[in-house]
């Protein structure tokens, strides 16, 4: 029986581990993306934020909420609606001793569209190509579930 | 002593792997829900999306936000602090090496808490049924963290 | 080579359960914040919500959106993006085999942090503060993430 352990001594969570870090990583630069437009934009979400601003800046002008800045906390949200549950029904699909050719390359289209899809969320490319790219990854994390609950179900 | 590894060959982890593969599949899919929603009622968040639907018809009358749409993203934010949670939480109590029929107990209650949850977001239900159920699917992952914390402790 | 498991057998893993307990905690309990500033406030989400606490008092007024409210959301939904992503992240790191003194390091800086965080964020203390925990949990979580990634890469 193939190692199915999540270590890295397991070649295909060692896989899964690279893909899942780098969807992380790129949903984790989401909050320093958010911060540096709330700066830019003077567009903040509390009193405590402004006060500093304008502690800083004289001419300090806020002006929130600022298109911008909710576009890239919606795109935000869709990785934390996305990404999180794509490593855990990941994780548990490891963990299920899958095909590793098959799981990696789920891992691989799903990577490949998260990204392609912030550059479409935060670049304002024209849709569907948003669409496309969200329903890529979701497709994956279904598949990835449905073979989860199989397996688990006998 | 117990099997207390994370895959397929403990029996306990293939029971959590089921019971978060029903309400990750769950969470997931009100993100379909919401995008179902969005184009029946017009109600979209971004102008390129405004500017498909016009273009696919030319008769297309924006109105957002829509209450529908806005109760939907609601339950799916309230799912993904609560059942992502509960995964997290339940990964961490079935490696501690839970006692099997409580841990197989506190899944099955939670899944159904969450299951009805949504039927009564959703479906507008009276209250307090949706407030007893986030409630019994919360209390379950505050038992697991306790048992956790405890173990992890000593 | 060292025990990479995910079980309390392994002590690195038994303190990762430990820490990632507590932040996981303290964001479910947020949850249970703003139900009592909701009430505390009548100022809820749902009219069926309306509904009951107006059943339950003649003279409710509602008054929704409350700012106490929204900032505990604000803050509910900054651990949602930072604690989840700590957690996932960090089980991958615990996974690669990382040196135990730097990797337990890591885990209590981060919890510090957030914990901190949250009165900063629920007592609004004059910023810098809450910005400066924000990075501070931050950076732990992409430390882990570049010491994953360099690792599952060869």
């Amino acid at each position: 029986m193939a190692d199915l352990g999540l270590s890295f001594d397991n070649p295909l969570f060692k896989q899964f581990a690279f893909y899942s870090g780098v969807v992380i990583v790129k949903t984790m630069s989401m909050s320093v993306l958010t911060a540096l437009n709330r700066i830019r934009n003077n567009a903040f979400a509390n009193p405590e934020d402004y006060a500093i601003a304008k502690a800083m800046d004289k001419d300090f002008k806020p002006t929130s909420p600022n298109p911008t800045v909710e576009r890239i906390r919606r795109c935000h949200l869709n990785d934390l609606e996305n990404v999180i549950t794509f490593v855990l029904i990941g994780l548990l699909y490891v963990s299920s001793g899958p095909d590793p050719a098959t799981a990696v390359t789920y891992f691989r289209v799903f990577t490949g569209c998260r990204l392609l899809h912030t550059i479409a969320y935060v670049g304002q490319l024209p849709q569907p190509s948003r669409a496309l790219l969200f329903f890529g990854g979701l497709a994956v994390s279904m598949l990835m579930a449905v073979d989860v609950l199989r397996k688990a179900s006998y």
